[in-house]
């Protein structure tokens, strides 16, 4: 039997209470042992990338007590709950199964007579049918010339992961020979937004993906019909132009006004759709199906890792738990996510997301009040950029900031050039491998200045190259390491009740009734 | 005579530390008073923007004290000296001159005979020739066609702040009919990047602009002579289409590699320099020099408005005041920068070097070790993007984040659309109307998943329109708000000894001088 209880009120959590400040990284990677600690402390992920937590401070002490609380918190049985269909998301009453859109974990899961996994497996099978159809020349504009490009309209997760994916295969599907058409996005209801990548779009053959579950989305609805009054002054009909990806009980659902429509249901959040139509659309006509086809299986190979119960065999819960045990026990309320790949240069702008939206909450799964942290600030640029920004802060700082990091041996396009006898790839491995170490072991000098106290934790996630099918692994650990730390703090991860005031307010301000704070700010603005 | 004293040792710093919450911007901003709390909140920046602090955790008492505190640790006599030439780098025995970029603001500052002034103006005034001739086709290819774009090479400070730049005026230049050249930029070391920006660049007709204060930066120096790989295989003559900005000490100073040399030299921190040749270059070849000087003038406007000795009569200052007391007293560790502007997409990014790798030290402007934190991690999105992403944390986390909201009346492209009753233009600054309230003013609800507690700080920054000139001004706003809690926290703002190590150990594993760990790591990546 399940027990949704607060993490305060586990044996185990008290236990890790006592374990405040009991490993030195300092210590245990400097000197000879270091080097033995970097072997040990690894664990094999999905798609042949390896999560890394030497440069963490646990020792054999701290995870011990980490397995005995992800035991106690029930997180596997839990996760095995949700894959299995059960309402996890109680505030709304809804299943969570984005697990579901890249393959079959459990139970077949069934609503209302309809087989989810069917369902979501139809419309990703639509969609290659659709995005073969585009590459073949078989789906044209009026003209019956071909589409070349492809632009998303769509904000928060129909944006943000969509977009970091794109990004991150771009170069290498260039390499690959499978850049078939090159995406935009268009997210914000800044009127400069859409018009900055309209100046910059070939409106005759582009396609345009208006992606919006509810069909209601205030920014996305303003921007769609922003873009058809740009499409219709350009000579072009609207309706050859664009497709939609949205629910089948949208306003936009079955509506002749789109090429093709595409569909998800209300068991896939916005955070978790990048493996939905939400991402398969843009990914699959940017890339083709079988790159979309590759990075689900990537995907779910990581979603079957994420079953085992021994944390050493599972890293999205070993790094939730770690992630934990930084949070509320020694205190660092702030966490970066450092790649270095600039094809990931948005995937901290996506985990930002899949992180402070699920888990940036005050209240559990039954709505009551927690007496703890939760979830962390998540920030982070690409390395080594970010080295000549913030990390001076982060070597130097007052405070400690807990880092992820992520590497690849090789890197994407085939290009690469020596310079005083190294390439730039490597030169890239260099500087991730030393700052770690700068990190966690510091650098004594007499001149306080320059002085490096070290004691810096850090992680690394590492692999062969940024693929489609790492991509997904990838992608997937964040995801499930994201849903452990729920089910730790025992929060329903999958609502976001936070955005609805903003929401309410805006309405107040456009329909000119408010008065007091909000009408002296609205007046500012000459709303 | 100037005292350098730690903030813990002022008297007005030990009667602030009295003074924790003592204000509720929930009960101050909510009912009929909030009105004329955002009236009386609020002070003229430079370039016609303003500052509004009504929903910051101040009152009179409070604001009293951070003007005492302002007085007693001599912020603006500390400005002068800066400005007059005095040496603040103390580490690096350097002064600190980006004021002089933009105007004279106190006495001529000689250095080796050299006017500083007159140098940096003579650097604009090549550059404005430069751009002209090639505006005017008088400088071309060998071909005799004419530059059409500009990509920027560069890391850190010569490409954060002057990519922020560009982005924020791209749409306001295609408006204005003065988008002269479109720009792109390559930092990243990771050859993924300079690959990527190479595949959508036209060479033949493109203008390379080399950016590296000392010569001799790995990132940069690697990504010169990948791009001349691809410019020499293009059957081009580098030579003929690269341009350097650099110190005259610098090996690349009065090389015949590069089509011409603009300068700066070591007052200009690299964080500083967007007014300077670094962004001046760049913005000048896509703008216009015309318009680079309209945003030195905004900055030059902000830079005086800093001299003022009366807080509520110098934006930057209090804005810095406000945030030592969220950050030393209210004890908030991160602070969120939120432009509702798409084109300001980028601000966030350099205001987090800015700000982090000024202020992220722990020792004082004499080395010493400093008993108090100093700066805080600084991230952020535009708004509304934001709004759908981490926005739930900000609302219902368990932690609070000060908030820095920045929005304008009106967008900068032309075109707008009304759906319904309202352009999305409206609809924007309505939307950052809400947040303040709704984070300020929470709402009650009986159900703790939709109850808003409030009490969530923000400041807005806000004019009519995003200009050369406005853009310049909240630039200097924000450096010299930094400046400003530096001299507070007793710093010294302008060196970054934490870039350090990382640089050091990254040479040891590139020639495989290392061990232990760093050995370790190193393997992982075969290196």
């Amino acid at each position: 039997m399940i027990q949704w209880q607060n993490l305060d009120t586990l044996e185990a959590y008290k236990k890790l209470q006592s374990l405040k400040n009991l490993v030195s990284v300092k210590e245990e990677l400097s000197g000879s042992q270091g080097a033995q600690r970097v072997k040990n402390y690894s664990v094999p992920m999905a798609a042949g990338l390896t999560y890394n937590y030497a440069a963490k401070e646990v020792n054999p002490q701290v995870l011990a007590i980490l397995q005995e609380l992800a035991d106690e918190a029930q997180v596997t049985e839990k996760f095995q709950e949700l894959y299995n269909g059960a309402v996890i998301n109680t505030g709304e009453n809804r299943k969570v199964l984005h697990h579901l859109l890249r393959g079959q974990l459990g139970n077949d899961v069934l609503f209302e007579e309809k087989n989810e996994r069917d369902f979501y497996k139809a419309q990703i099978d639509a969609i290659a049918d659709f995005a073969h159809k585009v590459h073949k020349r078989e789906i044209c504009n009026a003209a019956g010339e071909p589409f070349t490009a492809v632009v998303q309209i769509g904000i928060g997760g129909s944006d943000l992961g969509p977009r970091a994916m794109y990004l991150a295969l771009e170069q290498w599907a260039r390499t690959n020979n499978c850049l078939k058409m090159k995406a935009a996005f268009i997210s914000n209801v800044d009127p400069d937004d859409g018009a900055t990548v309209i100046a910059n779009t070939d409106l005759a053959h582009t396609l345009f993906i208006l992606v919006s579950k509810s069909g209601t989305t205030q920014e996305t609805l303003a921007n769609e019909l922003f873009v058809k009054d740009y499409i219709k002054k350009a000579g072009l009909n609207p309706a050859c132009h664009m497709v939609a990806v949205t629910s089948e009980t949208s306003p936009l659902a079955n509506n002749p006004e789109y090429l093709a429509s595409f569909y998800i249901d209300d068991f896939i959040g916005g955070r978790y759709s990048s493996t939905s139509a939400v991402g398969g659309a843009v990914l699959s006509l940017a890339f083709g199906p079988e790159v979309f086809k590759d990075f689900l299986a990537g995907a779910h190979e990581a979603d079957i890792t994420a079953k085992e119960k021994t944390i050493t065999h599972n890293p999205s819960l070993l790094d939730a738990l770690i992630g934990l045990y930084e949070r509320n026990i020694q205190g660092y309320p702030t966490t970066a996510i450092l790649p270095y790949s600039q094809a990931l240069s948005r995937l901290p702008a996506h985990l930002q997301q899949a992180d402070m939206e699920s888990n940036g909450k005050h209240v559990n799964c039954r709505g009551e009040k927690v007496d703890y942290v939760t979830g962390p600030i998540i920030f982070g640029e690409p390395g080594t950029n970010g080295q000549h920004s913030f990390y001076q802060l982060l070597h130097q700082g007052t405070d400690i900031v807990p880092l992820q990091f992520i590497g690849f041996k090789n890197n994407q396009n085939g290009n690469d050039i020596v310079v005083d006898g190294s390439t730039s790839q490597k030169k890239l491995c260099a500087n991730l491998a030393a700052q770690i170490v700068a990190f966690a072991c510091g650098k004594r000098d007499d001149n306080p200045n320059k002085n490096f106290t070290g004691g810096r934790p850090s992680s690394l996630i590492y692999g062969e190259q940024l693929t489609p099918k790492t991509l997904g692994a990838l992608l997937a650990h964040f995801e499930n390491k994201i849903m452990f730390q729920g089910f730790l703090w025992n929060l329903n991860s999958f609502d976001q009740e936070g955005v609805q005031l903003g929401k309410l307010l805006t309405k107040q301000v456009l329909a000119h009734k408010t008065e007091g704070a909000l009408k002296e700010f609205s007046d500012i603005f000459e709303i």
